[in-house]
């Protein structure tokens, strides 16, 4: 049998004893688990920023993957713990809106509530659901245990305001979602919503006027605007540093306006 | 059969090529092991922080588990490579208190030397013993290899001063063993040694008055002290960053004095 | 049958979803792959870097081991997307010099250029290759497929200029490739050059005037040259921090020059 795979994301940073203690307790139950790490360093307590990311696994990873994500600012409140199957795959985590940017489009099959004592460890800590609720949950998915085991359904997910762009007067309104590690900037507009017309962009003050190819085919130094590798739209400086350029990081809004002379 | 967990702690960082080249060298030795990275992110050389952050590995992965570990100021020098077996877990790592954090309430089963050539590389460089010495070690352990064939038992784990409270007048002299990514304080004070009283807590010149029961349950920006995950006093600000908030971090003390009036 | 080794060095981050999303397109083709992250944190777009830190895996991992390597600035434009066997090792890249670091006394067994379309994902960005055209090719080379079924041999690598030290008058010019962690200064000379001669060492307007054996031999603060743990030459300061104290890094020349008197 071929083990299951997990993927974590956390803003529990990489450096940190909290990420190895929720891979222990899941091989204690589950012992070949496949671990993926997709990013441990979400800024602290920033949901949208862990929805961004985990919107982009479904994708690429097999169908029957189990993605553990935990950030987790209610930790030991009323929010609940929860197991949804989207699309063929498992996510482990709080229901707080970080399974809010994987709804457009997608097909939410299950969701249940991490409730039954003898699925999460003996003593729960108030600070630590993430070893104690979130990855017990995660073993039980990996070695093939029925979800309805965990506890009762559920019929919503809570959803994360703003993570869509809006229409606005002459065009779109949308946002920075995510800054990578070169200073591009990822919008949360897609092709798909920009069907093939001519669109200006302005952003932070700066109007870009049409789309790149590649970031292979500007001067070094110009800033683009490109379909990225998940096609949403993402702001860029060749061979430099966008982010840092203009100002901008997540949350910086994002205008799209339809050019009227061509 | 299922493979040996192997857990790394070191101070190599992340991003450097180190952590691989051992992994390469326990791989070619032991191809099945299944690796969980703890932290790569020990502060250079702090021992200290090393035992920390050891000291949670063992409730949490199964027995047998082999736990790396380098943290190791004095490599080249004559501190002793050393594997040990500690509660039915085994460490490798340098003799030079690193070790120390896990020895409170433990059993310690076996200690041996790392002196049998045929169980190193075949040359030891001066400068990474991690890579020559301690995961051909961990590797042989790995495969089920008796362990004292890695050279003569040694009596005794050097210790590390100062990581355990003291008494002191009035109450409990501890500090703060370590500083997470969100600013929390992790102290090396137990609810153990609190015995169910009440105390207040002094910390770089400010006074905590009372334990909170989450992070979640007093309004943001509130200074509170609470038990962990690992049940430790934590001294933290809700959704926000204690360590910048006081100035504190590992070794700022905490000074914990009985309430006298209730 | 034993899982198959991907190593993966890019310069993408450790904290960002582009590791992972290869991780899931490889999982897709290779379920049972063994990862071995070697470092996410190359500078970016610093192809001498990541060369470097290739040069130090083919002693330490098993014979068969795939490399998967993406330092890319030229992703999108006319780079060549190789597969490259050297002394029994897969190397799965972009031809940018990223594997010049790997030539010198090596053999290069085979090159291929990835073009086929049906060892591609099915639509390939045109900023990713990372994930759509590398992640493929080395799934298939895990899975043990024919490298020749990648696309055509090439009968040549490109090379970085720079990498090798250089004759000068009166010794050997040579430049520092990496800075660890702690601040080591890691050489592109090693032993074997310096043919066990005496020689004193120019760096960043300092001399130093001889090799120490190891980093615990000499008082903390001093500035000592040794032989690192790939016999390359690093400066280095006892419990100190080189780097900082030269105010030196990759691309600093290092002058050897000959002891007249001894």
């Amino acid at each position: 049998m071929k083990p299951g795979i997990l993927t974590l994301t956390t803003d529990f940073g990489s450096d940190g004893p909290y990420v190895a203690q929720m891979k222990g307790v899941v091989l204690g139950l589950a012992p070949s688990t496949q671990f993926v790490d997709v990013s441990h360093g979400i800024s602290p307590q920033n949901i949208a920023e862990g929805a961004f990311v985990l919107s982009g696994l479904i994708d690429v990873f097999p169908a029957g993957t189990v993605h553990l994500a935990v950030v987790d600012p209610g930790v030991g409140t009323d929010r609940l713990p929860i197991a949804a199957r989207i699309d063929g795959h498992w996510f482990v985590a709080p229901d707080n809106g970080l399974l809010g940017g994987l709804l457009t489009g997608r097909s939410v099959e299950l969701i249940v509530e991490l409730v039954n004592p003898a699925l999460r460890r003996p003593v729960v800590s108030a600070t630590f659901h993430g070893r104690d609720i979130f990855a017990p949950a995660a073993a039980h998915l990996l070695i093939g245990g029925d979800a309805r085991e965990l506890g009762p359904a559920l019929t919503q997910l809570m959803s994360l305001p703003g993570l869509e762009p809006c229409e606005a007067p002459g065009g779109i309104l949308g946002q920075v979602l995510y800054r990578d590690r070169f200073g591009n900037l990822i919008t949360n507009v897609d092709a798909r919503m920009l069907a093939g017309r001519a669109w200006r962009i302005e952003i932070a003050g700066t109007t870009i006027d049409s789309f790149a190819p590649t970031y292979g085919e500007s001067l070094p130094g110009t800033l683009i605007a490109l379909f990225g590798s998940t096609d949403r739209v993402e702001v860029a400086v060749v061979n430099g540093d966008a982010a840092a350029l203009l100002g901008a990081g997540p949350g910086t809004p994002v205008r799209f306006r339809l050019e009227t002379h061509r």
